[in-house]
């Protein structure tokens, strides 16, 4: 049987491969042993693997006798390296015991420090120390933080008591606390225990061990940890480690302290020294922010004009040594790290030291940087970046140095961050736009209606609906911040006012987002604008350098609606336009009328007079875009959404519409009901409008082809690619395919021109995927539709399952959201089936993927491994997907 | 080259087996092909091959020089065989020319009489016939034909010329008319040819024959031969068949006639000879109605107190020769045929047997009796029947003589007939129904609150709404009749009024509906009960015992979610209950109350209390169901509709839940707007449900388990089979699988009893289909949901698709409706996929299918082709479905 427990420090010698993975021992653990083995200063311990997590939490949470006997083993070397003895009340050792999955989840596991200490043993700290106010303070930590983790004790309790403690004295703060008035105070403490669990505070060290053990266990399956597992896409089945170790003081006295270094600076990743410290203080005195931190550096306080000496100056040996291991460590992890430090009495120990967390700019220029230092390769670079991460440097970002008045939170759903006066409806954020004023449109939800209010927004926010939702989906195309699923704002629509947060507001209120931490302020509060550096520019290069070399290489194309879209995408380096969607234009205020008219009329003329109005702008819609994509491959999807999505919806729509096409309002408002469909998602919609309307296509093909006329040759997209969307059968596609050849064969016979087309099927339903065989033969490309195809698939709305889909995760019925990553297993089978076949028929078959998941790193890396030529992104997030793809390559 | 043509009569010798096949020369010619060669009187004549209709639509209408000569060929046989001439002046060969499909399309396509007659050859014809009277009626009556069918010309200026011609010579009927009347009309009608086509009356008789020709291919492709075909599921490359023939007259004297007969009453399938005739006349006269057709025995004549003589007592040689040719003729076709004779000048004819269109009853009788006169075998006459048609035996019919006031036509949507007066709601239906008045429900559309009503009512009438609607599928679980999508019913509710095909109509008028041929009737037509013979049972014993026998055996069971639909399915021969959903139990009006408290309380206390009052409910549903299926298997399906199909709709409904749950009414719409999803298809349905609100599905388990141990041992089902619907995931059925479990031994546990349950998984939706090897480890069966994995595998709606799945099935991308048979290509992949992985996890996996395809010949077909255990269909539809296994065991 393999070892369970792993002991590090004092030259605890570790054969055992495991004592350094971080799937057996946690991110912390690894590092602790990493560290001892280079030599660092870490207090002895040892660690218990993360694999007994799971067999607890399958064992009924029993503890067997081999993980006894080993955890008595490594607390016999702890015991050795420190000459103190666990329970011993003449020099007692004392111990932390913390947790450490295999990737950090800060705050989510319980920690308990101080452990071995009991009536016995606290005196024999305060001899060995000759500081018995240490030692009662330390008893009293000790208990407070044990009853509340391991005991499940209410921690207010013992603030009350402490407080009451305080105010019998007369005290105002814990300095003023003697030696007696904590020993008096861990009385009262004992009785609140034994109160409140029926038993006395245990007394065996042993005892106590074991229970911290079981309490950090358990915390694995705290709520809060299970919905960090579930946002971060952590599967539940890795457990947790458990590391004890020898606990240091860094409050024993004024030549002790605690702190917090970086080896570079997390914000800019500038190499520098930064961090925090506190004179006499514990970990927790830093964290809890009762005193404030004082700088590491000389250079940092005089910069910030503090008073407080700097660890430099008022310890300038431990300082020295300190920062002399930043290289040290640097080299050993080849990366920056975050240290937690403490110095006892003088002498330095490290706590810790884990991969530090940056910001996006800091991590692009760390890697830039760390490649010129040659302590990493490009490919390490390229890997070290978190895609999504990158979105932050593509937005505007709030400054974080400005104070926040907090009303709510909702769901990150598009990074960025805005500031505006609240709007309830489009209309409203188009009028206010036009007069120059930043708007936040905030809405219940959206739906396609309220498209030009989005444009005309800074922001959005929404009370429902999920990362994936109308808002959310629309807002990440336009690259506007978004906040959806924000139940904390309820909206009197009839009133025109709002609550946020149970903070009444108004029309005209101004509040600011942070659509990447799903934030709702009060106020205004100051942003700060990207700066592009050099260093993006040089890891895109080297982004598509690895694929080119590696030879798996994955396109990444742009969803662009719009000539700004596009602009935007080829600033970012798309390779192309992998979806242009038609319906925005149906939608922009010149033309809904026309539509309305083509929907509505019973007049064969006014129909026609409609199409003829929307074939002149839609022509010039393309003709624009694809100038701007010039040499480049634009694939246009022909309408997709059913035509009741574009249905008046207000009495002014009707009224405007009843003078236009002589019906009486009624008559209409029967004509549009009858439109109504029981799931618009499975009804008359995509190719299906083509096969009853042929004229809306015919409209569109005729749009395309002329505007791509209208550009001098060499000067439009180097292909047209004109996707038919939900096909599902061969004969279905090969009559639309009829019908686009003929309409452009037509306008080019006429034109004199030879414009490169293509007509290509979306996959967008499980039939289509069963049959590609057949569609490719109709299909010079395939383009996955993965919305559609998850929704079908799964037989599972987007938009409602929002709704359960957290209850799905937490059962763990789905391992991450199908909508956000790719359903490999089901939806997967299907994509690499239709592929095959498609390509059995064609083998030149190109392949691409044009859903939300085209920006999802996981799911890039999916169709990577399938062999897809390329996938498509929001603009903003064709960074992301390159990075991504980048980083598949290098997996692969 | 194989032979193109095929001549028949008068000696031709017939070695090539396509001249008798139907596939090639079509049911007529295989027809005429065999009675000539088993020697029957049949006008020489020659069928050209239905495989160059379809040459001739895909070469652009083109017939080329083989066929050409081999038509010349085959004429000069028939001139031959009678020593006329074809186009000879001095004795001219007159011809029909027809079309025949492989199966027959009654006035769907063309036919020419009397071909071969110009300016020359009527001339001929009158010496020949020394008639020339006949000669030149049979002119204007050729070009009459000639004109509508072949050139386009407007049937209705022919008939206003002959009208103008008898008002000019003061003639009432067109037996006045004399020869030189016809001739002068022949040169009206040469006039209006010319002037309408701007080309003379072809005087070339070859130019006549292609032109006939060419018609009868055309016809192939015109409007109501295609919504023929996809009414009848005929497939249109198919193509027709066409024969020519020479011409016998029955109108050329007193020693002529014409008739049709059959060799068994087609109404009832007594064996007696049947039919009716007409002296001196041709076959269209018989048609057109003009004279009143005469009794072909005496008896026939007896006991319709008829004057004129029967063609047994007028033409007896004739009569005997006919009547004597019966015997022959059904045992060469091994059926009741349908003769058209003719009698010239004394001599008979045959000009067509074909087997004859029968009633249900009469198909029924007829196999009974043929088998017991040794004409055919069991299996024949298993395979005679149609399936569908023996729905017609189990409804009440319409009284075929009463006479009827026909309102509108909409689709049979559910066979029977039903009389009632009209209610525009669900409320009126049950309100009236109570009073003992029997109602028709007349809505737009039906939804699940309209199950009461439709239970109240006698019959279901819908403005929208396709074969497969809510309304239909409900009506033909129910066995009530029902037509949907009748356009012409116009409802206005706010006036409670109505019109039906422009009839101004009110509540409580009198309609009779149709359910078997889509007819809306004014007034109370009378109706006929049914009579179950014999022969059903003798029938229904040889189709399982044809399964038995030939290995090849598909249990049928019954979707029947009631005590009275169980009884009705046992009574119909079910093997169990397939499908019992609880959806309906909700909605009883004495439940409904507890399951909107139980959605829209928040009170934990007040949901359980609802949830335990429709416990009690529950558990007496399920008992009176479990008692009534004593020793057979019962699979109860697990509530799968959204929760929000229950919330309150109107006024008074949400009053008295304010009341009940101390909410305001405004509250409780707005709880209810919130539940409002996009697409409930793919929303919060299903298991999904039993994820969110499992107290939900724990109430229904321990409703079924409690039911069951409420019987005494041995009085239950065989088996209870518990189906959980719409999972997709291995975790997601094991979690809802083991809730079911923890009920189920409870409940088992305190009642000391041992129930056999099993717990399957509904495969509805693509996922599930691919993942069947996981689901399979945690399901003991599976049961294919059909509707909603043919909505989720096309992605496409069922009630939505009604509104263009006509457009679909013309342009032929789908062969058949997907919801009526199921979609083998594209479906069919999923379900045999989802077999072969579950049986591979799990080799005694059960599976079976409850869709409405389950009652479908077609797709129980191919059900029984993939292995699966049983269909599942609704209680009128068990026989059907059992007749269609038996089938399909002998075809396989």
């Amino acid at each position: 049987m393999s070892a369970m427990v792993f002991p590090f420090g004092a030259g605890a010698a570790q054969a055992d491969p495991r004592a350094s993975d971080k799937a057996v021992v946690g991110g912390k653990g690894a590092n602790l042993a990493g560290m001892a083995a280079i030599g660092l200063p870490v207090p002895p311990g040892f660690t218990i693997s993360a694999e007994i997590c799971a067999a607890y939490a399958q064992g009924e949470h029993r503890i067997d006798d081999a993980l006894r006997e080993e955890v008595a083993r490594a607390i016999a070397h702890i015991e050795a390296a420190t000459g103190r003895g666990f329970g011993d009340a003449g020099n007692p050792l004392l111990v932390s015991v913390r947790s450490g999955a295999r990737v950090s989840m800060p705050g989510m596991m319980d920690t308990v420090l101080d452990l071995g200490l009991n009536d016995a043993t606290v005196e024999g700290l305060a001899q060995a120390s000759g500081d018995a106010r240490f030692a009662w303070d330390s008893y009293r930590r000790f208990i407070q933080i044990y009853g509340d983790v391991a005991l499940g004790v209410d921690r207010n309790l013992f603030e009350d008591a402490l407080e009451i403690a305080k105010e019998d004295n007369g005290f105002y703060t814990d300095v003023e606390m003697e030696a007696e008035h904590w020993q008096a105070l861990v009385r009262d403490y004992k009785r609140i225990v034994e109160e409140e669990t029926g038993a006395p505070f245990p007394q065996n060290v042993q005892t106590q061990l074991w229970g911290a053990i079981a309490a950090v266990f358990d915390s694995w399956d705290s709520e809060r940890a299970r919905v960090y597992r579930r946002l971060n896409a952590i599967p539940s089945e890795w457990g947790t480690a458990v590391t004890v170790q020898a606990m240091v003081f860094g409050n024993r006295d004024q030549n002790s302290a605690t702190g917090v270094a970086f080896t570079r600076d997390p914000a800019t990743g500038e190499k520098r020294c930064f961090g925090e410290w506190l004179v006499n203080a514990q970990g927790e005195d830093v964290v809890a922010g009762l005193r404030t931190p004082q700088y590491l550096t000389r250079a940092a306080r005089e910069a910030a004009r503090a008073k407080p000496l700097s660890m430099e100056e008022a310890m300038p040996e431990a300082f020295a040594e300190l920062s002399g291991l930043f290289e040290r460590l640097e080299a050993h992890f080849r990366d920056m790290l975050d240290i937690e430090f403490t110095v006892e009495q003088g002498r330095l120990w490290i706590l810790q030291a884990r991969v530090g967390k940056r910001t996006a700019a800091a991590a692009l220029r760390m890697a830039v940087d760390m490649v010129a230092e040659g302590l990493i390769g490009e490919e390490d670079a390229i890997a070290r970046i978190e895609p999504m991460a990158l979105a932050q440097l593509l937005h505007p970002t709030l400054d974080p140095d400005a104070p926040r008045d907090l009303l709510a939170r909702g769901l990150p759903a598009s990074p960025g961050a805005a500031s505006g006066a609240i709007v309830l409806d489009a209309e409203s954020a188009e009028r206010r736009a036009e007069r120059g004023e930043a708007v936040i449109l905030v809405r219940v939800e959206t739906s396609p209606e309220d498209i030009h209010g989005m444009h005309a927004a800074v922001g959005i926010l929404t009370a429902r609906g999920g990362m994936t939702s109308h808002a959310a989906v629309v807002a990440r195309g336009m690259g506007r911040p978004c906040i959806t699923g924000t139940a904390a704002v309820a909206i009197d629509m009839a009133a025109r006012r709002l609550s946020i947060g149970g903070r009444a507001m108004a029309e005209g209120d101004i509040i600011t987002i942070d659509g990447a931490t799903g934030e709702v302020m009060a106020g205004m509060v100051p942003l700060t604008q990207p700066e592009l550096t050099g260093d993006f520019a040089v890891l895109m290069a080297w982004a598509d350098h690895v694929a080119q070399r590696t030879g798996r290489r994955i396109g990444v194309r742009a969803n662009a609606d719009t000539p700004a879209d596009c602009r935007i995408a080829r600033q970012f380096g798309a390779s192309g336009v992998g979806l242009c969607r038609t319906e925005h234009m149906f939608f922009q205020v010149d033309r809904i009328g026309a539509v309305r008219r083509f929907i509505l009329s019973h007049e064969a003329g006014m129909k026609a007079a409609a199409l003829a109005e929307l074939l002149e702008q839609q022509r010039e819609d393309f003709r624009a875009i694809f100038a701007e994509m010039q040499g480049l491959p634009v694939a246009v999807r022909l309408l997709d959404l059913p035509l009741h999505g574009f249905l008046p919806e207000g009495a002014g729509d009707y009224a405007t519409l009843s003078q236009e096409i002589g019906l009486g309002v009624d008559h209409l408002r029967r004509l549009a009901q009858e439109m109504h469909e029981f799931n618009p998602l499975l009804g008359l919609r995509g190719c299906r409008l083509g096969v009853v309307h042929p004229d809306i296509y015919a409209m569109q093909v005729r749009a395309i082809v002329e505007a791509a006329c209208a550009l001098p040759e060499g000067e439009g997209p180097q292909r047209i690619e004109i996707m038919v969307p939900m096909a599902c059968t061969g004969a279905e596609l090969a009559l639309i395919r009829g019908q686009i050849e003929r309409v452009s064969s037509e306008v080019l016979r006429k034109a004199g021109r030879d414009v490169p087309l293509h007509v290509g099927a979306m996959i967008e339903v499980p039939r289509a995927a069963l049959m590609a065989g057949d569609l490719a033969r109709e299909a010079s490309f395939f383009s996955f539709g993965s919305n559609d195809l998850t929704q079908t698939t799964l037989g599972m709305g987007r938009e409602d399952a929002a709704r359960f889909m957290g209850r799905y995760l937490d059962h763990r019925i789905y391992g991450t959201d199908p909508f956000i990553t790719l359903d490999a297993e089901g939806v997967g089978q299907l994509i690499a089936l239709a592929m095959e076949r498609g390509r059995a028929t064609r083998p030149d078959l190109e392949i691409g993927l044009c859903g939300e998941h085209g920006a999802d790193p996981a799911s890039i890396a999916l169709c990577l491994g399938w062999g897809m030529d390329y996938v498509s992104a929001s603009p903003y997030r064709v960074p992301v997907a390159r990075l991504a793809a980048a980083q598949a390559a290098l997996k692969a």
